[in-house]
């Protein structure tokens, strides 16, 4: 028996054999218990391969459109139910994502040349093995875990045990673990502030305070509210970095009114002079306040692998809790960043890294304090990886990134982080991902289209 | 100046070093623009490597505890806040997780040695570039979702876009970002079922319907409910197939009370004899039908990649949802699992595993037939990678997997599928990881304590 198969070009020619011999089994062109041809046979007539043949063939096999006997060959199953002769339709071929800009001042990205691929793969190599395929421990592994609390303690002197540290794939999803463990919580943000604390919050119709800013940082909350989202360490968009004295003051005010601050440390690795200022959660000896830390930026943005630590005083309400929850993070990546941190190269690539994006920080204020006016000023302290530049009143946030996108310059918005009052003329700067000599090229292209 | 460092053998030197020079200034015991020794001098004096003192002083200058000037050396910072001395404390060592099993009967487990470790590995360092490490695209990477269209067409007879799915991490948090977008849903989920989906259920405060099965499936929900979760494919725990009335009633169900039915696909790749019986999600033409797949099952248990494929009519909604909502889900593996499709690695490896599991099953159940009597008898269509056993009344759940573990054998409880009254003499036996060998000799290891 000849069989009748149409190749078109876009499709693999073994999903075509399927489709097709499917139909004529549904349609019953193929009569019930037909021996069809062998793979050879097919393989011959159609001038494939064998493989591609026994490919659509354990398909249809598996599926029951056939049935096999040994030796003597493949037949048509008996189809009780009418498919009415369903069509496989083609699928839509995506639109190409448009094309990166020529300088790429976007926020929240890093370095990823300076990034020790080759180190990470072998380390990977090492983990892509059967034991370490099983589900991963709920909470993260211990060998991870455990690598945080030193990391912790000796950059952060955050006094933790591992059993305190949960791992997560990203800021948000530990945040809706964390609400939906608080159930009923009435939260509050800095304002403005990280518009995907704030969605999340959204998402959740969870009643959301926005508290503002002062020169020193976050105010202590008016409100009632009982869950502070805060940036101490280099707020989040517009760069400072939280006095002292608001530090103990929101500390205070948590402790007496038996409310939790989420100290959201996202990259407090890059910062670059003054005297350090201790974090909410060594003050406070994790009490009042859950730490947030995050690998995004001091590993890659694209391996989504963040953590929280929590008082040991929620340990075994949020475990018990989360009883039947699984890890949504890759146990091999999670043993691989374990690793990179005990051998020391994590510390090494932070080290190496700071040292890059202060000279990156310096090129680019240098370059805007040469290349533009006085009307052009920079919002932020020393830390972190992007500045606010605030512009003059011709230049609003929509006018200034179309222009920059018209000389090939990426830059980014800021009015979503703010819910009231929108500022007109702010942008975001991003310079954890161009060269020193594109971010000279990139403030000069911005320049030529901005001061005009 | 000499520098006392006491070095311990469980903490690294780096840290040490770190640690006990901030607390020398935090304590004043060195100075304010105090010149501290060089990296060469503390090196030779403490007889360790100048690349150990380089990391501890690194990040000593980071937070700001000293300060370098060029040419001249590194000085004590001015620290205007006391931090009262606060001691940098041991990191608990955590406890060994348990010895595995002799026999590893647990369920939702794969046979790991099997999987191709060296193709994955290759696919793995192609993309770990600087161009794959940006943060993914919210929905998952396209060529991902383009070949899961493609696979869930010539699988499932699904037709469906790429822009119809999303790609999560976990059937849990895929469950979660549905819930939280169909605000106020009122959820029903068959009974018994899957014990994660449930937990989630009750995590987010649902009122949630128990929908009984019968020898069909899932029964028609009878109150008000407008989600319903279920398994047609492999009926979870029990291990039952949806017959196709069933089907096209629950189908109706939704079309006339406007719900949506979530088909659950869990382990369809793995169905090993008769003829196929659509899925819902085919039956409708995802008009009310939102349907699951995960790669746990066909790929591995630990690297978390699941999928949602949406009804067109629900996309603009959800993507505005989410408008700012962050991928869970590692870029680099996405692209990795989309090349694995698309070179043809992952229909051999389904094919391949799917004889495999084929003959476990039937060893599995050969070997109870053989070894045990007839008061025990094994539930499920001849599907998936586990079995119910149901056992003897002298034979309780908590007593079987006692009795089994005294002899190096792991089963699983089942009792957390069911919220209502508990079978008493059920346990559930996974056959992924074990090989045929293990297997029989896990059935004989069960018969000497089971059939005494």
């Amino acid at each position: 028996m000849e069989i009748q198969i149409v190749f078109t070009s876009n499709v693999p020619k073994y999903i075509e054999i399927y489709k097709q011999m499917k139909q004529l089994i549904l349609k019953q062109h193929l009569k019930t218990h037909t021996k069809i041809p062998t793979k050879r046979q097919l393989a011959q007539q159609l001038n494939i391969s064998i493989h591609t043949v026994q490919t659509a063939y354990e398909q249809l096999l598996s599926e029951g459109y056939i049935y096999a006997i040994e030796r003597k060959g493949y037949f048509v199953s008996k189809i009780d139910f009418d498919w009415h002769g369903n069509e496989v339709h083609e699928v839509e071929t995506p639109k190409k994502t448009e094309k990166p800009p020529l300088i790429n001042f976007h926020n929240g990205q890093v370095d990823a040349i300076q990034f020790p691929f080759r180190i990470w793969q072998r380390l990977y190599k090492n983990h892509l093995v059967a034991t370490s395929v099983p589900n991963a421990n709920w909470q993260g592994e211990v060998e991870l875990r455990q690598e945080i609390a030193y990391y912790l303690q000796q950059a952060r002197a955050i006094n933790c045990k591992a059993n305190q540290i949960f791992i997560f794939s990203g800021t948000q999803q530990q945040l809706q673990s964390l609400c939906t463990f608080l159930h009923g919580v009435r939260v509050g943000i800095e304002h403005p502030g990280f518009s995907r604390a704030y969605t999340l919050f959204q998402q959740l119709k969870l009643p959301t305070a926005l508290v503002p800013l002062d020169s020193e940082g976050c105010t202590v909350p008016t409100e009632p509210i009982n869950l502070l989202y805060a940036t101490p360490a280099h707020q989040y968009p517009l760069g400072q970095i939280m006095s002292i004295n608001r530090r103990l003051q929101l500390l205070q005010w948590a402790k007496s009114t038996n409310s939790y601050i989420i100290e959201d440390d996202y990259d407090s690795e890059f910062r670059y002079k003054g005297a350090p200022i201790p974090p909410l959660a060594h003050l406070d000896g994790l009490d009042r306040v859950i730490y947030f830390g995050t690998f995004s930026k001091t590993l890659l943005p694209s391996i989504r692998v963040s953590y929280m630590v929590l008082p040991t005083h929620l340990l075994s309400d949020f475990e018990a809790f989360n009883q039947l929850t699984k890890s949504t993070v890759s146990r091999i990546d999670q043993l691989v960043i374990a690793d990179f941190m005990k051998s020391g190269e994590y510390a090494k690539h932070i080290a190496k890294m700071r040292t890059l994006y202060r000279a990156k920080r310096k090129c680019l204020i240098d370059a805007i304090t040469q290349h533009f006016g006085p009307s052009f000023s920079v919002l932020g302290d020393d830390a972190g990886l992007h500045v606010v530049l605030s512009l003059p009143p011709h230049l609003t946030e929509e006018i200034a990134i179309r222009k920059a996108a018209s000389v090939g310059v990426a830059v980014d918005a800021i009015s979503q982080c703010f819910q009231l009052e929108k500022p007109k003329n702010q942008i975001l700067i991003g310079y954890g991902t161009p060269t020193i000599e594109e971010i000279q090229k990139g403030v000069q292209l911005l320049a030529s289209v901005y001061c005009d």
